[in-house]
């Protein structure tokens, strides 16, 4: 089969005003996909080391991928990167939603932004064309009502829009930017660098149908995975993604009190089945999906009535646990409050929740008191001043200003110790999974580039292949041995690295991981068909498992330029205490077990002891260009003519 | 799809006249498949260090495969293992034919043999049962002798008969084990450990139906093969395997007079053109097979009139250089009749032909007279000299018995500096590529555990998926960027890299290269298709390419465990000196960039710089058990219990 993919890339000078368009070759798309791996390709060759994060030198890309808008399950992700506010080191985040299937039908694969502009400023893209307008009236506007004025002036309610509210324009690090008011692309602060470039929103709106190298097939899997349907566990339609919060808790799992505890005593207050039965009005989905995990949420008593509107959708397990266990606060409806004004706001629901967890447990121990929290008690426990303070954060107001850096810079600036309390890994907070409990996530959190992060690999240390194993999902990928969740050894480093090259990929293909892993209704072969359906390739798992690979080992080179050592690969020293409460209490991870797994990680990864990929490695995935660019003194084998693009 | 396949294996203890069944793990075949990969599990387990590979602790297996026998176009090849008489290194070898599709239909994936007999045995196996048989009579008799007299025995002209004639019962270091008279397990010197275990043959016959989990996808999966025989290149029907010999010499890669030269002035008289013109009276075919690369000869006119019978087939490429262009001899019908010499004795024609070769060129140098070679003009050019002395090797006559013991233990016997003449690597002869021209077999050679090697990984370092590349067979193992033949560089050592992967591979699903390699008809996606409808797997090319991985650093952990190391991967020193004539005159392997080469092929391998396979890599392998038991020295990680079997 020939090659079969062409595309566009939009690219943006927010400085001079000047938008281009350019033509990738298709070699690109096939090393890169889209997403994440586009991402990296682009920030490796155009950024510059060192540059402020929330200056005009950095640059952001927006990504959608070969597959997305081609109709079938899943396939509607974005991923944003661009240097981190937060971590000072690589960024990217994925949400599904409706955003990125618009801009393949305006036209584009991805937008490359950079510069700053002078004054609030939206981007609208268009069939093809592009637009940089006055945005000055959207500034301070949460962000449903500058999506709804973007719609209103341009005239066209079909038009979506990603953008920020006044946390992302207050440069909070953690802000995140919201595309349909639902969706978020959560972490490592990319809210915050399009506020630093004035750049309020990218509204899209296209009426191009995709070309596809072989639309019948491409029609065919489609059926063909619905008809999988029943292969998802019906629980995520029913319950959402919260409705494993009950499970966690009694496994020991639970992030509670700012990860002391692996369970909490109001667990059933706020699960999956309680907001069902509750607050919850209607579900939600993505474009093309048939799960329809997303909730929708009205809160009609107490004291948030009439404060939750659905149009802000619902939270997610990430943003209960942020803002209930790990809080100690068992009160749905404040959650719900609190996540929607992270939705207006533009925050990362776990960056604010884990932050506010770390200051809640520093006013416990009396490293900080009401003088300093603007006489707000921050209690466990307290769900008002929870409240408040994700509303401080976002306006950065008086010790919001503080919790706004993030819990390590918060720490720092505390002082006396507080650094023990602040849950992250490279200055990103904790998801809300515990890695004392879920072992081979304590690697992903450490080893992750973008700082500790829930969706570098599978949670599940036990999944199997051999019939009864929870996640035959996986087969494929010829992991074949399960690990016990609580025990580090060789065989979860592995699996851990095998999902890791999985997960990565599905990062760049742009497909949402419910879909795709877990009990998702995507069998692993058939996405490698789909693939090859839409763009002609023939491509195999065997590729795509590279092209995650490629995406990791960018995104490492991309730190190893800003700096980043193998001393950044590490985790709070929590980790290594025992869990205070729950099934799992007494747990910690090993020293020298977790120790040597990473070492066991960085060999397996063709990584020196540095953590530094060896040229082997790069010349394997193709980017020995990019170690040439970031650690030029660590390359070997000159006479074979390594580093030169290729 | 659950797990699907289950199989037996064959134990026979010659010493103590003992048959097992044993009724592996299907984890095992999923991590094996078959062939090689199987061999090397349980020769890495099973097999001591340091055994007398011509004593009865050797021990061999014959293997097939989970898709072996199915019906497909080239799943046909058996692979024989053991510890090589002539590396003392991993021993392995494969051959296409009938004997192994019959294999499987008695009942079994293979079989494993030890001890040795007190007097010359065959084995018998038929429907799910073995019975060792005297040979007394058998032995002595060429290989289509003895095949017919085990026919005649069992009274079943449709017994298929792997085994050996007088060659391999001399022990000549390089003897091969011949099936259907025609099909050569050809390196590595197996007849030689079959003879020194007395065993003359396995005779299999079987009407076993082979189970399969989707046999209706099977069928549609071959019918489709089958129409892609218009991929398939039409010469290798037409003209063979030696159709590509006068590309070769004209491109000067034909090895001529002992690898001194690289084309051939007699050249068109052994083409694969004038075989058909001249002596070709009949196409032949494997089990299966669509191609049908086979000849079939008979020699009419000259000296040899009468004396070449079409039923020991013809001469492959390999064969009509080894005896032809390297030897200087331009004479067809001796080249023939030295093939069918080589099949009766069972003789590797490779190993035959580069070690007369040498002993021309030390003959020529004055390093031997007629004195030594018992009267013998061993000339280049000289054909009579060269039929003359296959007869004498294959009876360890006279200077016969010196040659037998292969190319480098002749030059430390004959002394005078006879080695830089003899060329091999880890004492196996040079097969018929020029490493000067084709300067990724150049690793090949050097790395291959079964020392030089034509079968480690594409000879085509221009392959391209572009489009217009000579092997778009590839794109789906993600290469996409050709190398010059003759020059060195990272992109070539990543080419060789991912195409030795998929070759390994291939030697253990027992599928012809012809048919999936090259132009072959089978696109690699449908193989992986194919073997998950044969086994009920999810089976990806992923996991496939591991197989070959895994294959192959166990190979290397066999050659650690015999004592190599990295200093064993190495050529003759006429590798880096100018090719003395032909297209390519003046071209050498330069030094510098060669072993840049092969240590960023070591990166890429996850071996240390002293090639032995790092912790990571075989436990992403799962393999760490075997480090364990080949260099538990150099073990780290012992936290994560590491090196237990799996």
């Amino acid at each position: 089969m020939p090659y079969g993919y062409n595309g566009k890339i939009l690219r943006v000078d927010l400085t001079n005003h000047k938008i281009e368009i350019e033509e990738p070759d298709e070699l690109i798309y096939r090393r890169y996909l889209g997403g994440a791996g586009l991402g990296a390709y682009y920030l490796m060759k155009e950024l510059k080391s060192g540059v402020d994060p929330l200056g005009p030198d950095n640059i952001m890309v927006f990504a959608s991928s070969v597959i997305v808008g081609t109709g079938a399950s899943g396939a509607n992700r974005v991923c944003i990167c661009a240097k981190s506010p937060l971590t000072e080191g690589w960024g990217a985040t994925e949400a599904s939603g409706w955003w990125s299937p618009e801009l393949k039908s305006a036209g584009f694969d991805a937008i490359i932004v950079k510069g700053k502009a002078e004054n609030p400023v939206y981007l609208w893209v268009h069939d093809g064309e592009a637009e940089i307008r006055d945005a000055s009236s959207l500034w301070g506007q949460g962000t449903m009502e500058a999506q709804n004025m973007i719609r209103d002036e341009l005239g066209d309610k079909r038009i979506r829009v990603a953008g920020i509210g006044p946390g992302g324009e207050n440069l909070v690090r953690y802000a995140c930017v919201i595309n349909e008011t639902k969706h978020a692309c959560g972490r490592t602060g990319m809210g915050a660098v399009m506020g630093s470039k004035n750049l309020k929103a990218i509204a899209c709106r296209g009426t191009k149908r995709m070309e596809m190298a072989d639309p019948e097939k491409v029609k065919e899997i489609i059926r063909e995975v619905r008809g999988n349907y029943k292969r998802t566990t019906g629980d995520i339609n029913d319950l959402g993604t919260d409705g494993g919060l009950l499970y966690l808790n009694d496994s020991g799992f639970l992030p509670t009190r700012n990860f002391q505890d692996g369970s909490f005593e109001h667990a059933k207050a706020i699960t999956g089945e309680t907001m069902r039965d509750t607050i919850l009005v209607d579900r939600g989905n993505c474009y093309g999906c048939m799960i329809a995990c997303k909730r929708e949420v009205e809160v009609k008593e107490g004291p948030y009535a009439g404060k939750v509107t659905p149009l802000y959708g619902g939270p997610e397990y990430e943003t209960v646990a942020a803002f209930g266990s790990n809080c100690g606060i068992g009160d749905l409806s404040a959650i719900a409050y609190a996540n929607q004004l992270c939705g207006y706001h533009s925050l990362d629901t776990i960056g604010t929740g884990t932050t506010i967890a770390f200051a809640m447990e520093c006013y416990e121990n009396g490293l900080i008191t009401k003088e300093d929290t603007d006489g707000i008690d921050l209690r466990f426990g307290n769900a008002e001043a929870m409240v408040q303070m994700v509303e401080k954060i976002a306006n950065r107001d008086g010790f919001g200003g503080v919790l706004a850096e993030g819990c390590y810079r918060a720490a720092q600036k505390i002082g006396k110790g507080a650094e023990k309390y602040a849950m992250h890994a490279k200055k990103q907070e904790f998801p809300m999974h515990m890695p004392r409990g879920k072992q081979s996530l304590s690697i992903g959190y450490a080893v992750s580039p973008t700082g500790a992060c829930h969706c570098e690999a599978t949670h599940d240390d036990d999944l199997s292949v051999a019939g009864s194993g929870a996640f035959p999902g996986y087969e494929a990928l010829g992991i074949a041995e399960p690990s016990e969740k609580t025990d580090m050894n060789a065989t979860k480093v592995k699996n851990f690295f095998e999902t890791e090259k999985y997960w990565s990929a599905q990062d760049s293909l742009c497909i949402c991981m419910i879909n795709a892993a877990y009990m998702g209704p995507w069998p692993i072969s058939k996405q490698m068909e789909y693939t090859s359906a839409v763009t002609g390739w023939e491509f195999s798992l065997h590729e795509y498992m590279k092209v995650g690979e490629r995406m990791q080992n960018l995104a490492r080179l991309f730190n190893i330029r800003e700096g980043f050592t193998a001393a950044d690969d590490k985790l709070p020293e929590r980790m290594f205490e025992p869990i205070r409460e729950g099934a799992l209490k007494g747990v910690a991870l090993d020293r020298n077990k977790w120790q040597d797994a990473i070492k066991l990680y960085y060999q397996m990864s063709g990584w020196d002891q540095d953590g530094v990929p060896n040229d082997g490695k790069l010349v394997e995935l193709d980017i020995d260009w990019a170690k040439k660019l970031a650690a030029p003194d660590k390359m070997s084998f000159s006479s074979l003519g390594m580093g030169e693009a290729r």
